[in-house]
């Protein structure tokens, strides 16, 4: 089981954003080069989190993306699902269902226990996820980057936007 | 992001393990019959489990698999790592290493935030499936299961190991 590495870079383009003043953009050729990955894969990614309504898209020669709403109303589970969709990692195909002592569908009528087992544990990540918010990302960041990061990503963000 | 059939599988088998009398062992062959499933496939899976533990192969005309110890010792999440491996859904690429900002490896002594929130939900993922036994999952199909797939899975159990 594994995540996309979409997800990675969705939760540090959403932060980045995050970084940006009030009603700036970015356009996804900076988000790319910020984080050093192909824009082709980084913009199909930035398209999934702007049809789940995390980033919104702006046009024209200032444009790019922006978070869609504000970094603390945007839950790092917000940002997954996105990307990697909603699908629990567990996918029951009701083996029980098949061999020798299969019945009629209708015999089935409860879930099966282990599929019951496994979305509690898919609910127990997405509950995690859902309690952390993008600002929380952020301050998490500003508490333990090293201050020569933080120096060159602000000096990096500044000379971008002032293009 | 999605476990492979394989987890699935081998929840099943462990489950059906747990049902047969102390000593008793099962064939892979049977295993896969009972389950509708491949048993190339299954036998992949069966050493996985064997490998960690979880179940032991016995020799001979009456050899097969056996659990390898009381159910309510084995946990879920033993099996589920048994078969898909013991790595976190998210892999963090370090992407806060690369692109026009980054930084000598020294600069980064503190694990990312991203990376700290995405194995807290792994750890909560975890942790639910460690509190959940192979016994449990045997109690609650009894629970859950219909009258007449407990009786006709009976019935192949019984004719199966009276050869």
């Amino acid at each position: 089981v594994r995540l996309s590495e979409g997800v990675e870079w969705g939760l540090h383009c959403a932060t980045l954003l995050a970084l940006l003043p009030p009603g700036v953009a970015m356009p996804a050729s900076k988000l790319a080069e910020y984080h050093g990955v192909p824009e082709p894969y980084l913009a199909k990614h930035l398209q999934g989190l702007s049809r789940a309504g995390v980033v919104e898209s702006v046009s024209g020669p200032r444009g790019g993306y922006r978070l869609a709403r504000p970094a603390d109303e945007i839950t790092v589970l917000d940002v997954v699902e996105a990307v990697d969709g909603g699908e629990p990692a567990f996918r029951c195909t009701e083996i029980r269902r098949r061999g020798p002592t299969a019945l009629p569908d209708s015999a089935y009528t409860r879930r099966c226990g282990i599929h019951a087992v496994m979305l509690r544990a898919d609910e127990a990540w997405r509950g995690e996820l859902r309690q952390q918010t993008v600002g929380d990302i952020v301050r998490s960041l500003a508490r333990t980057a090293s201050p020569a990061a933080a120096e060159k990503g602000v000096a990096w963000l500044a000379s971008t936007l002032a293009r």
